[in-house]
């Protein structure tokens, strides 16, 4: 990102957003790090929401927030005027600002300037900074687990946050690295890979996952699939990049195509493993799949249990919905495997 | 790269480059296009050179020379006075310049200045500019041959020119593609893969190779190699974008291990042809393998002979070295295949 760790407490803005898919990054905060979030801010109209007070700027900063956090989309791409003045007020009342729009806030006049003005940061979780370095591919010890996927959006993030937390509870030394927005602002560090340049895709993640004890596990958030023809790229740099000892297999079951292209058809798992797997012991010769992480927000508790069994059953391997609460099948086959 | 085609002829700079290689893209240009270049300036101790009368500034712009080509490295990375003033003196000549170093010249302030008074264009191919797309994957027609490789700098460029040139001496319409700095610098147009942001890899080389009709051949050329950890991330998303009806595989026979990384194992033939035709039929379902362009410059012409007929044996593939001349086995396989 920009170098300097985000600061918390935040106050999570959420605009006028429609629905709380418009406020995914501000709502992933508040689920995975409610404690760093002291309240929310809504404007008129505004239908998404978490269950925290709402608060102005000036009773967030009263209450300690240290970074105003803009989680959500703008309508049309546009920052109003209304949002300017707040963005202004957050950085006058001694706030940071941690944006995850396109535009770059720090680039309109009135909130550079009461950025210059305050001495606050901007971090822009979309737009990276170098300098950044090309990998090298050289063997590095540490633990890294990588989620890779089937396709974009089927929850490798989520997964990654579920196995830190699991590692964490079974009192191993775990940690969570962000790869996109929502990450970066739910760990407050990370890298947007698929916003560096091309080049470095791989670089910025050895330099994320450094070289740690053998006993250390870094959770990397993996981002798009090596089958999605519009983001492979990305997809495959960060794998080389992680140098992982172990993959979790994400996968969103009712998918008909791949995601945004309806002429795409699906992967299956056991080819999209087998890619993975192939494609990482370039680097990492000795990598393991530990499992394969089923998104089944979109079916009944009973088919997805049907399914995760099936699913098990043919792939002999753990087979889990971390969002139903359980991945700790994938930690035990992890921790055998490694 | 910028949109708008570079204007020709050139005037070559060499600068005070060492030896051929620091003069690699301007040596490049004119191999492939002699008839674009009126003449070379070169500086006191330059070591490199072209057949081609010696000019200055003055003289090359009297002679018609439309574009100051920049195709040699900088030493230290640094712009000399003496650099600078040449390029403005470039500039107030009425000649656009096209720049293949990393340091943005229109950023160095009496540059800039100069192409504000003369309104002349600095193309910095190092340095695309949006906006680019997202890439979609969607089949399209025309024919697209991409050079893949084993490694970097084994040859793609070069094949690709040379497959272009023989297509076009049988008649049919052929157009080289570039991805890289020397390959813009000789066509005038391209984008430079590597350097634009990780999301739009596949996307600027869908639009640079768009849909055609079916006797159109784009030549393209390919970057590094999915097997080289620093940058399999690039060629993967250019696989992708070109969406290829056939490729080349090139191969550099002396290598120990991948350029520039002594750790990093070289992959077989066959598990490089395997990975790429597996990884292009993702957007390419019937993309075929037309052949193995070997360089064989590192070995004497007996060894080399020797060689393309074992790998021809071994493969059952076209092997051809186009540096000794010979593209025209793996041009007829072309023709047959697709």
């Amino acid at each position: 990102m920009t170098g300097s760790k985000i600061q918390t407490p935040y106050l999570l803005f959420m605009g006028d957003a429609p629905d709380d898919l418009a406020a995914k990054s501000a709502r992933g905060v508040y689920e995975w790090r409610p404690e760093l979030c002291v309240g929310q801010l809504r404007l008129e109209g505004c239908k998404a929401g978490v269950d925290l007070p709402d608060m102005t700027v000036a009773e967030a900063a009263a209450a300690g927030a240290k970074t105003f956090l803009l989680g959500v989309t703008n309508r049309g791409g546009v920052v109003s005027d209304e949002w300017q003045s707040i963005l202004v007020d957050a950085l006058d009342s001694g706030m940071d600002i941690v944006s995850g729009l396109h535009t770059r806030v720090g680039e309109i006049d009135a909130v550079r300037q009461a950025a210059e003005r305050s001495g606050q940061t901007i971090h822009e979780v979309r737009h990276p900074h170098g300098p950044f370095n090309i990998a090298t591919g050289k063997p590095r010890t540490g633990q890294r687990v990588l989620a890779v996927g089937t396709d974009c959006s089927v929850g490798k993030m989520y997964t990654m946050l579920a196995l830190e937390k699991s590692l964490k509870a079974r009192g191993l030394d775990a940690t969570f690295r962000a790869t996109g927005q929502t990450g970066i602002m739910i760990d407050g560090d990370g890298v947007p890979v698929d916003a560096v340049v091309a080049d470095f895709i791989a670089g910025v993640v050895e330099d994320l996952a450094p070289a740690a004890s053998d006993t250390h596990w870094d959770c990397i958030e993996g981002q798009g699939s090596l089958f999605h023809p519009s983001f492979a790229g990305v997809s495959l740099g960060l794998l080389h990049g992680a140098q992982p000892t172990a993959l979790i297999m994400c996968h969103e079951p009712t998918r008909t195509h791949m995601r945004g292209l309806p002429h795409q058809s699906l992967p299956t798992i056991e080819d999209c493993i087998e890619a993975n797997l192939a494609a990482a012991r370039i680097v990492s010769p000795d990598v393991k799949i530990a499992g394969i992480s089923v998104n089944t927000k979109h079916m009944t508790a009973t088919a997805a249990e049907t399914l995760l069994a099936e699913l098990k059953d043919k792939h002999k391997l753990p087979c889990v919905d971390p969002g139903r609460g359980n991945i700790e099948d994938i930690v035990d086959a992890l921790l055998i495997l490694t």
